[in-house]
């Protein structure tokens, strides 16, 4: 039996070894199918870049300690962008700012966040090892660990090359309640920074247009940010918090001007808005206020807490370009209205139609 | 100024009233891009089905209470099942069965799910609302809300229809530690339930097959069978728990023992596997041990809990067909043997390739 004990030892030794042999160059459907192949590519590629001791067990689920005395906040955001990769950033990276930002604008401190992806059979495995890094490096600043994650491979024309779900976990600490219903008349609106830069650089990256900008992505984690503004000022101060995603400011300002029956009314001339980004929303005409950020937040504070919130938002290197860029009335409610720069106003309403695809 | 009073109230009235009109029979890229139609849609489909507290805010994240003393459990998987509604089940009902057993699996009684979907043009929207009224009808069976969620949608060609990432939070009651690290030489393993219902299920409904057979799905939600499991037998006789999804039973196995380091031994003869599915299996080529399930689990006990046990599977409802199927014993280490019903041995190891594509 010692040849039977050799090659026992052997094949323990082999499947032992970390991370196991990935020479394939492109997803084939057996990586997705449960085998050997989807266990090479999970461990050569996703838990390679994303090692940590809740990742690492490759269980059914992550355990982890849950904090005393705060409350969970629970987010989930697909990403589904083209191009996958563009100036600032990548999928990878935008999925795990968009998840820990969710979180943020409820208070939470990100705890886990799970990684789930949809591959097309045939995307370079090099090109998902870039995205695990980057998702690596985007979790990392934001101090949190992709506990848990899923690979389904789809065949070819199933998908546009990789999508990627990431849910997340926070905790929420006690007597922190940021709801958009606690928004009053006269409280002051505030943006932590400019609008529409990430928006802008996936239409640019798409090469659609014939225009030269150095306009870069914002997709940055924003917790951090969040909790130096909430230390700032008086408990409650802080109504409530949104980053200005898919249908960028003028959805988020909807949202809050129904949910809590105020009218808000923002300042055309105090918004935010690089020259180049500007220039391009204008060849496209498009209005900034409709185009997505991943990297900035709206934020509702009460009118005596309002010159300490943007002191310490504009203290923070994610914040250095906020704003005061407008305040809540009583009327009109449920509605936003935009002071323009010519003295007029207009009705900022949702976005009808489909302008700006596959930007998140 | 009463014409424009008029006006504002009558807006008021008509977005605050639910849910907003969804006069589309299929979906466009209008409905993913973040203005009124997404919102229509959200409302009138996703919220329409699933409405509880956590989630009727839409907003960024859900805020939800942590149960003290317990750790949190996190899961995420992604489903591109095809076809999406099969005998027994939808894709619906398997995304939340599946992320409510992987919490299970870790011993997490389930807290809050989050649900994401990723809709290629054209789809019907009666179809995701009937994708939204299993989720909703799975959810209520294993007592958790769907917490949060996201669409996005994608060109036509983008996507193989509908898929759906779901992400669960589940609370692990202190002393429950279910690690495949602490089973043991000695210890018995348990199955609930027959093997590969789901995915000759998935099989015979893709109509590749010129086979009749009356096979359904087992998905099912397992958190309640888990907690009788635990409560039945003495702290720490469960040693680990699995779902044996995509990959089967072998997956499983395997995974068990390397984790461990000892050697599984599976008795055929004892492997509960329904007449028709065997049936169906042989003529396929394919050995049930490598099928998914998504309603059963692998479960191994201390020896001396082992009939304690096997009596609380079978006096549930979900684990009525449970049974003695192996043991753990210390020779071959990381290896999983079956004894054969001809009283033979051979090495169960894991699938290479991808005999059977898209059945979660």
């Amino acid at each position: 039996m010692e040849d039977r004990e050799r090659e026992v030892l052997e094949r323990i030794e082999r499947r032992r070894r970390r991370p196991p042999r990935l020479r394939d160059e492109l997803v084939t459907l057996a990586h997705g199918a449960g085998g050997k192949a989807s266990r090479a590519l999970v461990e050569s590629v996703f838990l390679e870049a994303l090692r940590n001791p809740l990742l690492a067990p490759l269980g059914d689920a992550a355990v982890l300690d849950a904090p005393a005395g705060s409350r969970l906040a629970m987010t989930t955001d697909t990403f589904v962008v083209t191009p996958r990769a563009f100036p600032g950033g990548d999928i990878g990276a935008l999925a795990v700012s968009g998840t820990v930002n969710d979180l943020a604008m409820a208070g939470g401190r990100p705890l886990a966040l799970s990684a789930s992806f949809v591959i097309e059979e045939g995307v370079a495995v090099a090109e998902l090892a870039a995205i695990a890094r980057s998702m690596a490096a985007a979790a990392a600043e934001a101090e949190v660990p992709v506990a848990a994650g899923d690979t389904k491979v789809v065949e070819r024309g199933g998908a546009d090359g990789v999508y990627v779900t990431t849910a997340g976990v926070g905790a929420v600490p006690a007597g922190v309640d940021l709801d958009p219903g606690r928004i009053r008349a006269g409280d002051r609106v505030l943006l932590s920074g400019t609008l529409a830069d990430h928006g802008m650089a996936i239409m640019l990256a798409r090469g659609d247009l014939d225009i030269e900008a150095d306009i870069r992505s914002d997709a940055q984690p924003l917790y951090d940010l969040v909790a130096a503004l909430i230390a700032a000022v008086p408990a409650g101060a802080v109504r409530a918090l949104r980053d200005p995603t898919r249908g960028g400011l003028a959805a988020v300002a909807n949202e809050f001007a129904l949910a809590a029956g105020v009218g808000i009314v923002l300042e055309e001339a105090a918004l935010p808005v690089r020259p180049d980004v500007a220039g391009a929303c204008e060849l496209l005409g498009i209005d900034p206020l409709h185009v997505a950020n991943e990297g900035k937040l709206l934020a509702v504070v009460a009118p005596g807490a309002a010159d300490e919130a943007l002191a310490a938002l504009r203290a923070h290197p994610r914040g250095a370009d906020a704003a005061l860029v407008g305040e809540v009335r009583s009327e009109p409610p449920g509605m936003v209205v935009l002071d323009t720069a010519f003295g007029g106003a207009r009705v900022v309403d949702l976005l009808v139609g489909n302008p700006l695809p596959r930007i998140c």
